[in-house]
């Protein structure tokens, strides 16, 4: 049954052939302005989920192109419905795998990368596996643009002192670092569905920007 | 009766002519390798209460040699004494401000500076007070060397979140950042007095290392 219903999503996402990349998406590299029409600076989210975040934000700010990606089809669809609903015109959907970025995007193509709420694969032995190690630090560094940021948020404690030590290591210079957002001066702060479950059960959420050192 | 005691601790600590400076300490500076007799790098502690923490290091390092720098007459004394029961050579006081540090010292003449569980100020308008303010970093910048580093601990969450975020700003490197010290992988740590209290209580500890940029 799960796996029928995961193909369903498969067919599904892959139906909106106007938004939606999946296969062949290098050939994309350094055509995401082209393909928006327009040279606003692009941010992407790595592990959009169903898409809270990223439709909110591209509908705050029709000044700027957002790129949602995913590597599950399944919640990446819910992204999709929700940007139609939105009737957003200013973003696109990639189903693949973060890891992929250098090859998706040409080098300094983007401008912001947003991390919310990644797995923190809490051993010792999975570091390699954050979204904020060394290695995807470097992958980040490169599509960026010289004014690029990460913004990076999560629950976990140990993920966010993680994050922040492997940042100052690799020299970026960190800003606005919260310890609990919901009790600090960040007014700006565009939930997503975790953290709105997060929040409402008293949890901290930790936020971090990083940017690159010129 | 609370009047003579201070009084008291005034006089006796100035009785410790060997190793207490209070008055003139602007004459010492550039002098306090001559006065420890070795060119051993220099570490001082601002706000050192009763001194727990910088003994136990003075005893555990007899190749540096520690600065104890305290306000407050009657706790500075317990430092002095702890020194003296310890046999301890590579310690000197001061019974001063630590606004006073660049009068006391010369450009570089510091290693390190230790800040340890410092009054949070937590309203606002006192922002400028906290020991991470971007006014002591300042201070500190001029008279560590150029390998200088701060090394900071607080109880506090609020205070340390503004340390992060004055100290990043400030360019400095960020480094062995823990958001609670009793579940991190640092393992040299010694403790204050303070320190030994809340640890108790079960309550988290945060810390930091700041090197100067070059």
């Amino acid at each position: 049954m799960r796996r029928r219903k995961k193909k369903g999503a498969d067919l599904k996402l892959l139906s909106y052939t106007d938004c939606v990349f999946h296969e062949n998406v290098e050939e994309m590299a350094g055509k995401w302005h082209e393909r928006f029409g327009n040279e606003n600076p692009i941010h992407i989210e790595v592990g959009t989920g169903k898409g809270q975040f990223i439709t909110t934000l591209a509908e705050l700010n029709p000044d700027k192109n957002y790129i949602a990606m995913e590597i599950k089809e399944e919640v990446l669809l819910h992204a999709v419905y929700k940007a139609k609903e939105k009737g957003l015109t200013n973003i696109l959907f990639i189903w693949g795998d973060v890891k992929m970025l250098p090859e998706y995007f040409d080098v300094a193509e983007l401008a912001r990368i947003y991390v919310n709420f990644c797995d923190p694969w809490p051993k010792n032995r999975w570091a390699k596996r954050r979204l904020t190690h060394s290695d995807f630090l470097n992958i980040y560094r490169r599509v960026l643009d010289e004014n690029g940021e990460i913004h990076f948020k999560t629950d976990n404690e140990k993920l966010f002192e993680f994050s922040l030590n492997e940042i100052a290591e690799n020299d970026w210079k960190l800003k606005n670092i919260s310890l609990d957002l919901a009790n600090s001066n960040y007014e700006e702060n565009v939930t997503t569905e975790y953290e709105d479950k997060f929040m409402a059960q008293g949890m901290k959420i930790y936020r971090l920007e990083a940017a690159k050192r010129k």
